[in-house]
């Protein structure tokens, strides 16, 4: 599965009925809980990382990506543009140098 | 660009001169740095949707795929085993079913 | 100190100038801001704790407690109202019971 | 209720009974899951904060306070040693100058 094949799941689900579906559950739950879930899951990712679980780093990764898709998609931004904002890093110097102005 | 270009990219440069590559003196810092910085940009991202700023929702999502990429090449995991996680909880019901059973 | 002190400092400072004080100037920042670094002081809380790092736990929940009454301040909250939140958990079954109700 | 107030009850109840316990199950599932408590509990006190909910941040605050608590606990540190951390940045200068040269 590609981001924007999940996006398109998320989209497709998002409208169908709370009771059946975990995402439109979610859609109705509101912006701010799904921003919530973004974060839990965030620590959970990092929690993982830290234990040196490398099976549920794989699965906390793939619930973060999960619920920042439907972020992204109750904000109306495409995948695509996240993608883009990564390739405007790239250039002569690419991504590190974009990042160093960041982090001096 | 995709999650498996922006991955490859990290790969490339990880080895290289951290003081010349952001990339490099981010894996020279050590995973607790690079979970670290996941964490941040989540918060971050977390903070761009709910003050509906859609440009710093976008380039902060950038940002935490950015860092989350660099932890998964720390600790060895390819995207692909990411999103195959993903993949795994499609099927009859999809990927809601299976978040269902996380969230009764 | 004690948080009522530590929120003493806060409010105390709060109105200065940002050029010369840190929580003048991150009063001036505003709450999103605030609520960012409580949000990056806990992750660094949780990589200190996962790290076994115990003077670096100690540090970091001071930071985070600093935020924390900062955020409190901005949002016109008193450390006693928070303080009485968790005395209102106590009674018969005490702070178990009703944390128990949101974890089942 | 203070702080230390609160430590005492933690410690009190951490060797208790798992089942009727919410302190002591806390303990039983280790520090990973403490940490991650701590995770969680300050991106709602962020989200609480963000959205303004001023009865949510009091009490989400409080959740965060409690299990920042209960970590502090299961590491060994008391909450003097956080409350000296903090007097350690008074001074001439006061927070301030100490927080300034951790964010010039």
């Amino acid at each position: 599965m590609t981001l924007d094949e999940l996006f398109a799941i998320v989209e497709e689900r998002r409208g169908g009925d709370p009771s059946a579906s975990y995402v439109a559950k979610s859609f109705a739950r509101g912006r701010a809980k799904l921003a919530q879930k973004v974060g839990e899951e965030s620590v959970e990712t990092v929690i993982a990382a830290m234990t040196g679980d490398r099976a549920a780093l794989i699965a906390e990764s793939a619930d973060l990506l999960f619920h920042l898709t439907m972020l992204w998609a109750e904000a109306g931004v495409a995948p695509a543009e996240v993608m883009a904002a990564l390739d405007g890093r790239r250039g002569t110097s690419g991504l590190d140098e974009k990042a160093s102005r960041k982090e001096p």
